[in-house]
């Protein structure tokens, strides 16, 4: 492929190159209009809509202001309460949590676009997998984005526009590139960030170049570092965990990903068999991320707290 | 038609008549084995499957003894839960309740078998209507019947063998005789009693009785009252309106359903909205059903309490 010729007057060639140089240089927190040293923070509880629990806690943290972001999982039955909830906060920065599985033994959904419609989503009862692996195995790339556009569609009609994209469980990063591509370009059509940190562009989209043809990579905001507590550090103690990651958060967007619900009945009930994720780790992160001492962390590390309708502008 | 050639023998021609004048006859509590005067009662906890509340309270009233039958609602969230509590009573009298509807605006569910298998059954949202009207105008005899198989098929999937089938707010009953037909035919190749009253029997079976051909209807063991509170009796008090249904039962088999959950936050949640059929209700059926009080009023009235097995072995 040829450039196209040009004029040879030195100004301009310099501004050429000046204009992609400087746009590739420019970090993320850079193009938000932060500096390069900035400490670029999204404070985000997953997974309202599973449950009643869920969606309580969630919102409960969101006006007190240290979560900033939250994503709806639409296949659940609880997902109509987000639209109720979401009145009280009419600014409020909600993305969809794009689900491919249903986790729990005793609470259970059926994949939004229907079972017939993607039937390599659902098993033998109807309900998703309960994990990634059997959605890799199963689910051609088709059928994930039908139920990518079903869940966005049913989320429009409960009255929510998505602010952002994500994934549950990370089923589509974990999948098969195909599910990326079609992440990406919905997020791209609908003009709104679909999170991807730079492992994931660097490990799945750059090596599969060819297949992400007609997405505009170059715009996708890339996020420095995915931060969410793992089974050994909830076993280790959460606000230690959390303390930590505060205290060595370095320059740059980042996310930290958090479960809010309460130990309660219902929550105990959803979680019944898990010894991680479930009800006392949700609470847990609630207390944390509703507290003085967290609201103290970040301002002592200057951290400033962002969100994914921010990030979004810039697109 | 005529019937076959007979041998003219007065004492064959007496004993084929016997048979079937006999059978005509004998009261439902006769061929149960009890006697015309007997006063026989199906305590029906309804709509297990709907809510973890639901489930806990329908399943420790059971336990209790006075609540003698349930039947599981298979489309909603919790229905997988029934699986695991009916582990705790092998002998559990667990019917389905056929569900066409979701009466409740922030906890949803759709059809079991898809969207897209009975767009008939699904609202916008993909959802079922909240009540039977819309049902009746949208859902074909076809889709109606394929919902009732793919219900009873997730529930076999889910370990249960439906003693009997019902219908959740009557929408098989206020429906098309359609509807009614398919539920019969059902029940009566699964060899199970499917709820059917006197009244339904004359309204609606017996004036459409070319529509149900195939169907053995001297088989149906037909109700003689099936007992509901409606929101009038809830509003002149629950316990008046009991114990006057358990003081004046006529001889005869009855069925009295009733609706046992906690008045706790997630049956608050799932009620939002309703004054009636909501969580105090529930839990005002839970106090009265598990009372000793109850229990008295039972005992003193020689009510004998009985199953949907029972009504099912005479089949």
């Amino acid at each position: 492929m040829q450039f196209p010729k040009l004029p040879k007057q030195p100004l301009f060639i310099a501004l050429l190159f000046a204009l992609p140089y400087g746009a590739i240089s420019q970090t993320l927190a850079e193009k938000l209009g932060y500096s390069k040293e900035d400490k670029l923070l999204i404070i985000h509880g997953d997974d309202v809509g599973v449950a009643h629990s869920q969606n309580m806690a969630t919102f409960e943290a969101l006006k007190k202001g240290l979560v900033t972001s939250t994503s709806m999982m639409v296949p659940p039955a609880w997902s109509a309460e987000v639209e109720v909830l979401a009145k009280d906060i009419p600014d409020a920065d909600i993305g969809i949590h794009i689900t491919l599985t249903n986790e729990w033994e005793n609470f259970n959904w059926p994949p939004k676009a229907g079972r017939s419609m993607v039937p390599g989503l659902s098993n033998e009862q109807g309900f998703m997998y309960p994990d990634c692996p059997p959605v890799t195995k199963n689910a051609s790339p088709e059928e994930v984005e039908i139920e990518i556009r079903a869940q966005i569609k049913a989320a429009n009609q409960m009255g929510i526009q998505p602010t952002h994209l994500d994934s549950h469980m990370g089923c589509i990063f974990y999948g098969r590139p195909e599910y990326m591509k079609s992440y990406l370009k919905i997020a791209q059509e609908l003009k709104i960030p679909a999170m991807v940190n730079t492992q994931m562009m660097e490990g799945i989209i750059k090596p599969n170049q060819a297949l992400f043809e007609g997405i505009n990579l170059e715009k996708i905001p890339v996020i420095n570092e995915i931060i969410m507590a793992n089974p050994e550090d909830y076993e280790a103690g959460m606000e230690e965990f959390y303390t930590n990651k505060l205290e060595n958060l370095k320059p740059g967007v980042h996310v930290l990903l958090v479960h809010l619900a309460f130990d309660d009945e219902e929550m105990n009930a959803i979680t019944a068999g898990h010894t991680t994720y479930h009800a006392p780790w949700r609470q847990e992160d609630f207390n944390f991320f509703t507290s003085d001492q967290a609201k103290k962390l970040i301002q002592e590390n200057n951290i400033k707290l962002i969100t994914w309708k921010e990030i979004g502008k810039i697109l």
